[in-house]
């Protein structure tokens, strides 16, 4: 079990929600690997990983694969997410619509500003001050930080102390962290800084680049 | 060369920023390893493999690197980028102060809704109309592409026609593209499932997770 794998089973659990809206009622893993990328032996090879059994003759019942995929995923309990720092990452953050339509739910934002205090919105924004109390009181796992550079470490100190284990990190820099959480960076400026050495290696080169993240 | 040596390399560059900063002239390999978190070995290979030569007695002179990696990266122009989808996360982006910091520009955004045009904006948002005509003009190579999933390949085929080589993919799918461009793609629901995937494993099972993206 690893982060990739982890990640293709959101994308084959992506591919068959559409595949089943589009009228699919089974499928066999060589057409799932075609909706999503990789080879047929890589889909057989992830799904025996996690105890999914297929069926050679018949392929996969979609149903029954979703059903297992959003066990397997904790899809099947909306998660609370707590996200601190309501700059303009973290208020597009707030609003982002993505993260509702796959169970995932900010329950509160957190910000050191007074006037971006908003207690009464529909995701409350909260003093920073009121964090830890909050985390604890309702036994939060996840935040998302978007902080400034300068503060992140610190913010990521407190949710740690207050029983937070999972980070999407979106500062960019890399925080000093311990073993019993887990921590994803999202660093928007060298994701666009690779993309950018490969073009201009490629304008160079003349060589075909066909990089494809994931 | 890949994209993980790539990424490093702009670790590198930030780590040596901030040592330079703190007074620091000359650098030891081992030192720098540490203050991006790898080994060594890693840093000397990285170098090497880009033709940067060291001293084993008296290290890197920080200033000769610092310039060697921005030739590298392309740090020594600034890089022209045009974002399409002016949403929560486009006027986000459109906002970031990361990119500028990294000699990013973004000249222009598009978008299909009439409310949202400001050509006199201080990064004008134009009508989505404009777009290939606009890349054409001013021979822009790089674009993010921050629109709804329903609408992401439509506007990926028109940037790659209009000679748009690499992608910054905000939408949560996987475009169909072709070898001669570099996509990447920054999936944020998928970013915050995998943490939360590997925080509820944890949760069950009490071993420690220490996952540490990149």
């Amino acid at each position: 079990m690893n982060k990739n794998s982890i990640l293709r089973l959101s994308r084959y659990r992506n591919a068959l929600n559409r595949l089943k809206n589009a009228g699919l009622v089974k499928i066999f893993s060589d057409y799932l690997a075609d909706a999503v990328g990789v080879t047929s032996s890589q889909v057989r090879k992830d799904f025996s990983l996690f105890g999914i059994a297929g069926n050679k003759r018949g392929g996969y019942k979609i149903d029954a694969l979703l059903e297992k995929l959003n066990t397997i995923l904790g899809k099947n309990v909306v998660q609370p997410v707590v996200l601190v720092g309501a700059g303009n990452i973290g208020s597009a953050l707030i609003k982002y619509k993505g993260f509702e339509k796959e169970g995932i739910r900010i329950v509160a934002a957190f910000d050191s500003e007074p006037a971006k205090i908003r207690p009464a919105a529909k995701v409350p924004i909260l003093p920073v001050a009121e964090l830890a109390a909050y985390v604890k009181a309702n036994s939060i796992k996840i935040a998302i930080i978007s902080v400034p550079e300068s503060v992140a470490q610190q913010v990521f100190d407190t949710l740690r102390a207050a029983g937070i284990s999972g980070f999407l990190n979106f500062a960019p820099l890399r925080l000093r962290s311990d073993n019993n959480c887990v921590v994803n960076n999202v660093n928007l400026e060298l994701e666009l800084e690779n993309v950018i050495y490969f073009v201009n290696v490629f304008e160079k080169s003349g060589i075909g680049i066909g990089l494809d993240k994931d």
